[in-house]
């Protein structure tokens, strides 16, 4: 049976998407059937109108400059598409919290990125937390 | 016996907080064992004197408005009163750090808000963690 | 055999970093194994020419001089001494994440403070993680 990640991502800022998003890879890369929930802040990131003009950090905003021209130089992907290369490589599933949808304005499916899959209540996340081998709350 | 979730709290920001109390609310409401462990930012915010004028963010702080006239237009509650809201329904404990509650200039279980139920050390964080169905750090 | 924690440090804050020191002392005490994956804004904390100047704070901004005061008056450790005292008291490894450390022009185990054990990619701390008693995510 498949090892199981279960990732909170409580965050809507780039620097900790991207940090998401490489724990996403690796774990991808191990083979992991990974449910992210997609929570408070998450869920304005997840948004389609605002996943490439989002650049929000959680921390070190004085090195934003430095920060985006690392990514840049070091060819790292965005965000997103991490998230969308581990859901080609396995079994990536993207919940968004209804809550949290509502929140941004974001009432339907269509209103957030492709690649998530449904809008499910907080329920569905403490019982896939449960079960999970590795849980993230990020 | 019943399932336990272990919930570190070092953010003191209302995001965070009310992130916090949605997935509480979502683990009383499968009959979880709760024990809250209330870290080092987290301390300011269970301040009896803070509890009520805290509107720090941790994280898109330019969001701020949209974001807490979102919370009054869903009625959402309060992040204390999810807190509370659980205890009524099931087993939650409210641990203070008291390092952390000492940097805040609070001694004493008074100082804190009335659902707090103790002021402990890291040991017990550690050891509660590591019994636990899920721990969060948030 | 020794209990396990598993810590991701996704963050480069003064007041996060000290949070996640306190929990490393802990798990000191009660003799866990500990292996710290050092992630993105991590590894700027962890760089050497930083780790005295860095004053960022990750929450309650507002709070800082506050903050800082309380750290000097209750003689709290600075975070870094929490680490190092940390490995003197049982096994902790601290690994540094390759493209972290990239990220803020960090290419070689040098760049990084002395009690930096090695640079590893993300794959390890997914195997670690798994492993684990205890895995935060701070």
């Amino acid at each position: 049976m498949a090892k199981k990640m279960v990732m909170a991502i409580f965050s809507g800022s780039v620097d900790k998407l991207t940090a998401a998003g490489v724990v996403l890879s690796g774990a991808a890369a191990q083979d992991y059937e990974i449910d992210v929930y997609v929570l408070l802040m998450g869920a304005y990131a997840f948004k389609k109108e605002n996943v490439d003009t989002n650049t929000h950090m959680a921390e070190l905003q004085d090195k934003k400059e430095e920060f985006f021209a690392s990514l840049q130089r070091l060819k790292v992907p965005k965000w997103i598409d991490f998230f969308k290369q581990a859901k080609e490589l396995t079994n990536v599933k993207i919940h968004i919290c209804g809550l949290a949808g509502k929140i941004w304005g974001g009432e339907k499916l269509e209103d957030f990125v492709d690649i998530a899959d449904d809008i499910v209540g907080i329920g569905e996340y403490i019982s896939a937390a449960e079960e999970a081998d590795i849980s993230l709350f990020i």
